[in-house]
């Protein structure tokens, strides 16, 4: 359970009274989420969710609410933020900085597929072509710069295999930049669990409060490792024939670079030691009054040090 | 029908590579429509609809095109326009100017009961509540302006008795004009083919191309003039029950001032006019090549005459 907000009906009807969506119907919390407490909210008009952030910098909100309005009225199925009479997507509620965006229908799948895969391939293709337009500047705030932070911070708690693991890759990305990537808007989080699917389409991308302007290619990279393992996922490597159809479909709208292409087994290794250090930094470091579920780090330390073997090669030099 | 500008499948295909809304899987014209060519657009991520601008001066779609935009995010149920990989809402397509706007769904209401018509009034008073915010300009394009040229026009095609009426009725409009009515963005349209209603609720506004600046209260009484007629409607008078629901609805949301009550008889006859001009002026001066159903310009000279009439009062004085 992480609503760490509280929100009655009554303050919702009064705070609704400056949007034009329609009076209150229902007010429910969702449970999932860690960076901010969210509600289900069912207006006369419609169905939205209503976001209290919690903890994200007040600085970044504007990035990330103007980035799904700019991706939604480009044809995008994303939340798209709700303007209130002000005409502003972002307000207080309950004092904290909130937001009211639209509700997608649909179900994450749990076990997807090649058609799931190729279905992703393109949404997210599609979403880095409709990126391009946009104006909005904030660094991926889990980029190289945070690494360095979050490996400085966990690194006493490694036992020395980890901790060596952890300096070597560190290392290896520090080595390997790629400042020539062709880079924009990115989700830099899309989950199994943040696509929403109906009817075998993609009806929903949600969540892109880790969205920031990076390499497109490490986007899809951090879709790889989490949508494209094989089953059982214990052995954490990458299925073929989904990964081919999640980059097939993806370069059949947006065609790959020789320079993507070279980056590829970079981006893996680096999509798995952002996911590491965030769950080991989660893990050994968890902020006060933290009650939500904590990850595993060691899925992203097996997929890192496999993906980091010598033998490891690009899917399509497959 | 209504299609001036054809459209292939091939020939959408390739505009549609501009945007970001995935592949061509049905295109289907609309036979409804009498300004613009009009296509149903399916693709492999949702509906929409094609529109070729066939005669509005190009200089006004803009105030359209974000007006809707405007709208829809602020949650009001109308067409969103869905902007291209250049971030434009306009393009041009087989050398009309062309917009791809979202498809709502839901049916038009032929017999509005008194819920209907409350739906009707909270929607269109959250419609004028969220377009205050609104930066567009454009003076209602069928406003009094227009009525002094399409008068001249229809004229000579009048008996006495209409000539009468129609001088009658431009002299007594010139002489109630309301400098300190509030105005804002306003339909000027909303008939009940412009509303389409799901489950009770009324699930989209549609087609906006005749929306402009003017008085809110006017937007009222056009609706009125068409939803809250006694049936069968050859007596043209309102229904008081509906009526009333209608303005009920829409006080609860933001109420009348002094102004505007005294100025609804009025605004019921601007109205009536309005309407009986530009269905004489069709009637009498269709343009080249129309092919469109013409409305019974005698509809609404008999609401003019009824709310001309000595006796006509407003309705919450009854």
């Amino acid at each position: 359970m992480s609503v760490f907000t509280p929100v009655s009906e009554s303050q919702l009807e009064a705070w609704l009274k400056n949007y034009s969506v329609g009076a209150l119907a229902a007010l429910e919390p969702i449970a999932e989420g860690i960076e901010n407490s969210n509600y289900f909210v069912t207006t006369t008009q419609g169905r939205y969710v209503l976001t209290l952030f919690e903890r994200l910098p007040a600085a970044e909100l504007p990035f990330y609410l103007e980035l799904m309005a700019h991706l939604a009225r480009h044809g995008i199925p994303c939340p798209a933020p709700v303007a209130d009479l002000a005409d502003r997507y972002l307000s207080s509620l309950n004092g904290k900085p909130a937001a009211l965006v639209t509700r997608l229908e649909g179900a994450s799948v749990a076990s997807p597929g090649t058609a799931e895969c190729a279905e992703l391939g393109a949404l997210l293709a599609r979403l880095h072509l409709a990126g391009r337009s946009y104006a909005g500047y904030l660094e991926n705030p889990r980029g190289p710069m945070w690494w360095r932070f979050a490996a400085r911070e966990v690194r006493p708690f490694l036992d020395r295999e980890r901790a060596r693991l952890l300096d070597e890759e560190m290392r290896f990305q520090a080595q390997h930049r790629f400042p020539d990537l062709p880079r924009g808007a990115v989700h830099a989080d899309l989950f199994r669990d943040n696509a929403l699917f109906q009817g075998g389409r993609i009806s929903g991308v949600i969540d892109f409060y880790f969205a920031g302007i990076d390499c497109f290619v490490y986007d899809l990279a951090v879709c790889a490792n989490d949508w494209c393992l094989t089953r059982p996922e214990q052995d954490r490597r990458l299925d073929g024939p989904r990964t081919l159809a999640l980059l097939g479909a993806y370069a059949a709208l947006r065609p790959f670079g020789a320079l993507e292409r070279d980056a590829w087994p970079v981006m893996l290794r680096a999509a798995a030691l952002r996911f590491w250090l965030s769950r080991l930094f989660d893990y050994h470091l968890p902020r006060p009054g933290e009650l939500v579920q904590v990850h595993d780090p060691e899925h992203f330390r097996d997929i890192l040090a496999l993906r980091a073997a010598p033998e490891a090669r690009a899917p399509w030099a497959a």
